[in-house]
């Protein structure tokens, strides 16, 4: 082989991260000869710096509080213990260590080729990888992944991104975190508990935008009583000071208190420079993601996108799920598999957890109008009860029509993050509030309130 | 009003455990004047002797356990924290005190006549109280609850029942618990976890004879592991020695060791003496329980029953909801209205919790013989690998026929108590492998696994 002949692939996939794994994985098991690339960790941003050890965090953070129920509980523990944080971050990076470990010996057991290069698009079935070696493919996944935004403000370099979270090894004194949706909301919450004190800043009038806004409201007097400080309609106009003392500037000149340290928590852009999009004809939409259809498939003949890249349902099961429908369909057979992202559950790991799938109660009044109907229960779980603390939870169904269809259901307290999948599936198979009452509750739990709201 | 003019209403109630408060306030609703007749605490078993302080106890278990997990964290915390039980108990119990003050008080908004008697049946529409007192009523509910058995063996005074276990104020030195039924695998995990040394002694070849053989194999691995004690096919024969230092004897005639205190779980019967049900001819199954139809209706017109006397699921929530129908059908004019005995999910809260719903994989064989397809997942929580603990989780799906229809669900994990209850109500909508997989997972969390086993 001369050094300018391609190596031949059936799947070149760019991006290591869960949506670019899941599909290799995918193709393989048909029989496919995959090439996956990827210049960094695998596993991206899930499991690096999201999703995997932001829940070790949130564990932890969870823990702490356990500690201090188990105080009030007679436990002779002291009710606000000390954490030795680098004994915590080595045992989360030896999890995550774990994972990638798992993930190279399942790439080797599967016969994929995990190249640690950056590749480039230079035609529909060709990539060039930036030691220069060629690769050709019947089929490209993209699966780049995205990457936390920065604001246009003077002094935006003084702020850390999330994944700079993730390289703390210590709880900042006074931590300043801008942004209200869910990633600013998960980490204030768990620095909070940890051992900092969090301000939030947000540009919007509420946290979590999103999500239905009784519980976010709920969710907020519940932030405020963990001692986290939060600022709404606040306009960011520049970040000033120098490390370890920065200050926060809004719109009307107005200088905050001092932070260790800056989170931006703003939203995230799609990876898409710098892979040749451009030079062969990968349409991008208005906010930059990578146009697909609903089979995944990009503006350009046997190219298709997942994840994040894409904008749509960021989230890491949906990469998942959608890599390997679209490996279903290029080499398993099934031209018409592809997901449904209608009613896909997620959940915030805020304290406590918030979870919901389907529609708020304002976006279904929007769409039904008078005809919806909504049932709540406002419950203190057993476990704060017996130590006399005032968290509530609070679960909601949203739902329409005459026979009270289930089209929303939205749950914030101790537990939800593990209660929602099973209504979720539920839910997606057509459910209406006859149907939880019709299930026998399980006795004591959090989760049959569910089905005994009216 | 002459001393022996009986006291006319709707409907008499008999005990006021869950079952019987339940059908009073339901009927109450519906219209009708209702008596309830309860000699001894409001909530019956369920609050004051069952699932209530026994989940308040998993719950401190629990926290022991997660005291453990905090230090493996990081956190400054002692391993094996000193517990001071009356601390414990005095929270237990006040929650015990508020749910006996709320029942009265919705009694009292109710306009629930609670009378603390006890009742005997004269007629079909006469009960008299054991104050003289006779009351008249349409219809009568029988909801006097169980109690836990005694072993017809020499020296089985000298045990303590279940209800004893909620009269402990620090933990036994050694305890040995005769049964390997669900009461037994709860008491043990707890008295081993909050610092007594267990041992089990059943007569049946293993643990829990009506879950799932696999799930309760691995539950038998983790008692182990915590330091129970095992023994099984164990014929008890006799008690012997003295308050505080107990043993056991087998039908070999060999002598245990020595336990501060020997705890009988070997089941329950159905409290039907004394409340004149031979007088009247309410008739009785072989085993003792009131005999009902599908109806909750007794042998004799206008008397139901429901809850633990009548033998059938005996589980707090389905005498509730058992309750509530049969009043809707009596009061309400709904005169289809019962509940659906088939597929109640339960769960047992050992350490970790087991949850189940519908068949076993033995159930299933036996039933459907070479069509059943089993979908297995063993995997370790996040929060058991952060702390390097070696605690898997087993989730297991059992299908039946080529579209796997699910017709179990059996959860042995952290969290599996409250994961169950969405999946009981989708499988009684009935559920196939393919909806399960048709749900986006919520990642990373225990529940998702469910959806995505093979």
């Amino acid at each position: 082989m001369s050094d300018n002949s391609p190596l031949d692939f059936d799947l070149v996939v760019l991006g290591g991260g869960s949506g670019g794994l899941a599909g290799a994985f995918r193709a393989a098991q048909h029989g496919a000869r995959v090439a996956l690339l990827e210049p960094g960790e695998l596993g991206g941003t899930c499991v690096n710096v999201g999703c995997v050890p932001k829940k070790a965090m949130w564990l932890a953070a969870e823990l702490s509080g356990h500690v201090a129920l188990a105080s009030q509980f007679g436990f002779e523990v002291p009710r606000d213990p000390r954490l030795d944080w680098p004994t915590l971050i080595a045992g989360r990076q030896r999890y995550v260590h774990g994972i990638h470990a798992s993930y190279r010996r399942r790439l080797d057991e599967a016969g994929i080729a995990l190249m640690p290069v950056r590749g480039r698009l230079r035609d529909a079935h060709t990539v060039q990888c930036d030691n220069g070696t060629l690769l050709r493919a019947a089929h490209i996944l993209l699966a780049t992944g995205s990457s936390p935004r920065r604001l246009p403000v003077p002094g935006a370099g003084l702020a850390g991104i999330s994944d700079d979270f993730f390289h703390l090894c210590e709880a900042p004194t006074r931590v300043a975190l801008v942004g209200g949706g869910y990633i600013a909301v998960e980490l204030a919450g768990i620095l909070q508990a940890l051992g900092s004190r969090v301000d939030i800043f947000a540009r919007a009038g509420r946290l979590l935008g999103h999500a239905d806004a009784e519980l976010a409201q709920r969710l907020q007097d519940n932030y405020r009583h963990q001692g986290i400080g939060m600022h709404f309609d606040y306009r960011l106009a520049a970040i000033e000071g120098e490390a370890g003392r920065l200050t926060l500037r809004n719109a009307d000149g107005d200088a905050s208190d001092p932070y260790a340290q800056v989170i931006l928590a703003v939203g995230r852009t799609a990876n898409t420079s710098g892979i040749g999009l451009e030079d062969v004809g990968v349409a991008l939409d208005a906010d930059g993601n990578i146009l697909v259809d609903a089979f995944q498939r990009s503006s350009l003949p046997h190219v298709a996108a997942v994840g994040d890249v894409t904008g749509k349902a960021t989230l890491t099961p949906v990469a998942i799920a959608a890599a390997r429908r679209a490996m279903d369909r290029v080499f398993g057979g099934q031209p018409e598999a592809r997901i449904d992202y209608d009613d896909v559950p997620a959940v915030v790991f805020s304290h406590p957890p918030l979870a919901s799938v389907g529609l708020t109660e304002a976006q279904a009044r929007e769409r039904h109008g008078d005809d919806v109907h909504v049932a709540r229960s406002v419950f203190r779980p057993m476990l704060q009860a017996l130590a006399d603390r005032p968290q509530h939870s609070l679960f909601k169904l949203v739902c329409v029509g005459a026979e009270r269809r289930v089209v929303g259901i939205h749950l914030l307290g101790e537990g939800a993050d593990e209660i929602l999948q099973g209504f979720a599936v539920a839910l997606k198979k057509g459910l209406t509030l006859a149907d939880l009452h019709d299930t026998i509750a399980i006795h004591p739990s959090s989760a049959e309130e569910v089905v005994l709201m009216r």
